[in-house]
């Protein structure tokens, strides 16, 4: 890696995430697709449909980051306020883009463009459309934030259109081993494997199954050769400490 | 309400939630059960295992609410860094707590005191400790932080423990309501419908059922009677767009 690699964050938008309404799984899908791509999620926030609340978040994100991607308000009701927030964090002024409008009006009927319809086709001035192949309504970028929906399904389909601008980054792979030990037993001796390999991002995961403890070790990097290495060290640990081979796992 | 309600803030720490190899659920457990006690939950924030991210989120989020609430990283092992974090934010040393050491040692037993138990004994000068049923080490309060375990089944058995410190609101309530109705259209009458009750928030979540437009109204706060008089007004609103009363869910 000659490049320095890309960094990211996301900023998850709505009161019905804070309150426990809404269970988010879109943190999860931008960690792991952005991991393929070779670009580090350093940092997520969660905050309510407040418009201040957005626009603070998002001006920190986006100075401290590479890119940033919002999820959730740019729908067409009053608790929509993601784009007026992102006008405001950058300075911009709010426009009515005729491409938006133009989809807009072949998804809803040339009849159909009501006011609320209408204001998901405003965006802030300066915006780059990200399509919206599933409902219409696009997303869009300003600068390095990416303006997405908050529907898992047309966010997954928005960012699945824009990776392409994404910086290609050596993508990070992992190697994951499981066995039936407590990981206290385990810390010192990963502590020296981490200390080895520190290129390697080392995470032990500690759970129950059928009421025994069991702990997954899970080791992070980009370099293939290397990953394998630190891993048989752990799997060697493990066996040391009394784990049958056929009872590590891998993945 | 004549005291002003409590705010919070909550902090997951982890990489395993950055990369998207973990699903978290303990925002929405700590979003509900901070509601039903009249603490409004206002922000969230995810961060990586790195000693100094964990210390300067806890610290800014520290001045901000009235409670901060930390899940992840106070197990044994070298990526386990939230209680040197904490320490390090707030000025103090660390310390083998004697009570935590006890509870550890009735756990594990007197003679598998390992170096990495005792780390799972050490937190910051002046901590209070949170207890835990489940797998013996503690959690601990520094201030206005509670530092839980990031295993759902730990961090729920810490939290009902401290429930009783927090300053007690009024719940904040729900109405929803479900309608087979696009959310643009109802928009401009839910915008009249928020504007005559400020004191209400007013969420709208489209969806799609069975390949058709749906739409959940959810209303949030504190009055049940004036909680009930907006519901009604939605429910009126739904009528007058066209939805069947009996197709109108209450939840």
């Amino acid at each position: 890696m000659s490049q320095k690699a890309a960094t990211a964050a996301v900023l998850l938008i709505g009161n019905e995430l804070l309150c426990g309404r809404t269970q988010d799984i879109n943190l999860a899908y931008l960690g792991q697709r952005l991991s393929a791509r070779g670009v580090r999620l350093a940092e997520a926030r969660v905050v309510s449909d407040e418009e201040e609340e957005i626009a603070v978040a998002a001006r920190a994100l986006s100075e401290r980051y590479t890119y940033v991607f919002t999820t959730g308000g740019i729908g067409p009701t009053h608790d929509d306020t993601t784009t007026a927030a992102i006008a405001r964090a950058f300075g911009r002024r709010l426009l009515v883009e005729p491409a938006a409008e133009e989809r807009l009006k072949k998804y809803y009927g040339v009849d159909a463009l009501s006011a609320p319809r209408l204001k998901m086709a405003t965006v802030p001035e300066g915006s780059v459309l990200i399509d919206n192949r599933v409902s219409g309504a696009p997303g869009f970028r300003v600068g390095n934030v990416f303006v997405l929906a908050g529907v898992p399904v047309i966010m997954q389909a928005m960012f699945e259109t824009l990776l392409a601008q994404l910086q290609d980054g050596a993508p990070i792979r992992a190697r994951s081993l499981t066995a039936p030990l407590g990981e206290s037993r385990l810390a010192e001796g990963l502590s020296e494997i981490q200390r080895r390999h520190p290129d390697i991002a080392i995470g032990s995961y500690p759970f129950a199954r059928e009421g025994r403890v069991a702990v997954s070790i899970v080791l992070r990097g980009t370099d293939e050769t290397r990953l394998d290495g630190a891993a048989s060290e752990v799997a060697a640990l493990m066996r040391d400490l009394g784990a049958a081979a056929a009872d590590i796992e891998r993945g």
